[in-house]
């Protein structure tokens, strides 16, 4: 039975991989490299990992000559350098490269790299199989770049199982996600609250100083409509309050069309209170790791998009 | 230089893999089977995939006269699989198996599988590698279980480049955590609101009778206490109010000490409430698998965890 390569190719994707970059360099002295993932560890003594090429690549002549290789696993924030290294342009264009065994360019910013000797190269269908004794390797502590059913990936540890931390989800909203989304807001907001007293504030008149100060000189209704994207319902009184405590300044008349903007005091008021939000916020994920971090918004991000309120007009 | 193993083995680590099992059966008709993650695809044409085997392994043999083996790409679930079948146990007890080519066993619930032809074992210091031709091969709809940095993970799509949807947090606090978790959580309850209106109960009144649910008859104070630790303030007046609704009873006088306990009326309201919340909540992590809706759950977990304030004690 043929098999589809298409297909075939999606079931491999189901093995997760990093990414690398192995570069080497020609008889004329020019760097060479490329985006692969077919990179495997083999032996611990020797130690020796490989990789495969496919034979119409017009590296192939390159790295059987040269004889060394050197592997770059990627760190997660070089996907742009993977790019890079599977497109046709000048792969080394404006890197800065550090020089290895025999010249080898090194690249900066990954995990981990290892510079290896060719010790065989094997035959594997379409590509050869280059097997390297790892000379030296070099380990960074930099998250790593995964790739995964054919996108980049982060990683996060797998969560101990499901049960551990509590019992499901109860007929009564018990451990639900809306319920710990709740107290996780409201506790990393009640460290806020001092500062908002100590520039006797209240919380609805800081969304209304951030709202303006996020836009610029904008109408009042758009602020009302603003904060309530948030869910809190603010009304033209309470920035006539602010108006008042020269926090805001009105202008053209004071309806819903009336233009607000921030002074320099409001201003303040929402850098410094900002600032105190993200030493408890900093604070609040330090047990999280950079992928958990930016999974965890991205998560976020998905259940704002699926329960977006179409936006509220001024009444 | 000599080369620490240990140290060789972490920095290898950094490139993460998926999980494999790869099985064969030897000339008794023994079922043979082993944890591997050296797995990695060779060539499309004709198809082609590796594996690397420690040449002091007992199943050395078995995989060398048998000239046949089946890989397994594990799923998101099943890591105790992978664990079993790295330990000295009856690794294949009580599996359900069916029967591939030439008898190769085959497991349930993997991501996808493989069934190759040995074509070449090659050298590889104290492995061998195993070159494999896919003869057949089966792709299931379900998450891949990943190894990185020597334990077992998940993974998720890397977020488009952070600028994407809006930029890092910046001195305004936009795109922090806690604005999202503010954003997603008032979006949440939003939907709900409805709910809460046709019950004729304002949220604070939700929350009372939320919390009297959870821990049955009890004291003002303990409700005030409880309701208080996801930042609500609520008052004695709250709850008379409640009780002349009778949605709760107070007996043993008025103040903090009097005890609250709910009427059928009042838990009635609690479970619809909360199954409408269930609802709502269903419908917003549709986009999210269960082994992401369990991460974010242990994210929050973490967080509320980490911000946890003092108990306050009633005023």
């Amino acid at each position: 039975m043929p098999i589809d390569p298409k297909q075939f190719r999606s079931a491999l994707g189901t093995f997760a991989t990093g990414v690398t970059i192995v570069t080497t360099r020609d008889r004329s002295g020019t760097d060479i490299g490329l985006t692969v993932n077919s990179f495997s560890s083999v032996s611990l003594d020797p130690p020796m990992v490989l990789w495969s090429l496919a034979k119409k690549s017009q590296s192939r002549q390159a790295f059987i000559d040269a004889g060394c290789f050197a592997v770059h696993i990627l760190a997660a924030d070089q996907s742009e350098l993977a790019t890079r290294f599977a497109s046709p342009v000048d792969r080394f264009a404006g890197l800065a490269l550090e020089r290895g065994e025999h010249g080898l360019p090194l690249l900066d910013g990954c995990a981990a790299r290892f510079q290896c000797r060719t010790v065989s190269r094997y035959e594997g269908g379409d590509h050869d199989i280059f097997i390297g004794e790892v000379i030296s390797y070099e380990h960074f502590e930099r998250p790593a770049l995964v790739f995964h059913a054919g996108r980049y990936a982060l990683s996060v540890e797998k969560p101990a199982a499901p049960s551990q931390n509590g019992k499901p989800a109860d007929e009564l909203g018990r451990n639900s996600v809306t319920q710990l989304l709740a107290r996780a807001y409201y506790q990393l907001e009640l460290s806020v609250r001092p500062q908002l007293a100590r520039h006797n504030v209240c919380e609805s008149e800081y969304f209304i100083l951030a709202a303006t100060a996020l836009v610029g000189p904008c109408s009042i209704a758009s602020v009302v409509d603003m904060v309530g994207v948030s869910g809190r319902e603010v009304t033209v009184a309470d920035m006539k309050r602010l108006a008042k405590q020269r926090l805001l300044a009105i202008s053209g008349g004071e309806d819903a069309n009336a233009t607000i903007q921030l002074t320099d005091a409001g201003r303040e008021i929402v850098v410094q209170v900002a600032a105190a939000a993200k030493a408890v916020e900093s604070d609040a994920v330090t047990d999280l790791s950079y992928a958990e971090i930016e999974m965890f918004k991205q998560m976020l991000r998905r259940i704002i998009r699926r329960t977006k309120q179409p936006r509220r007009k001024e009444a």
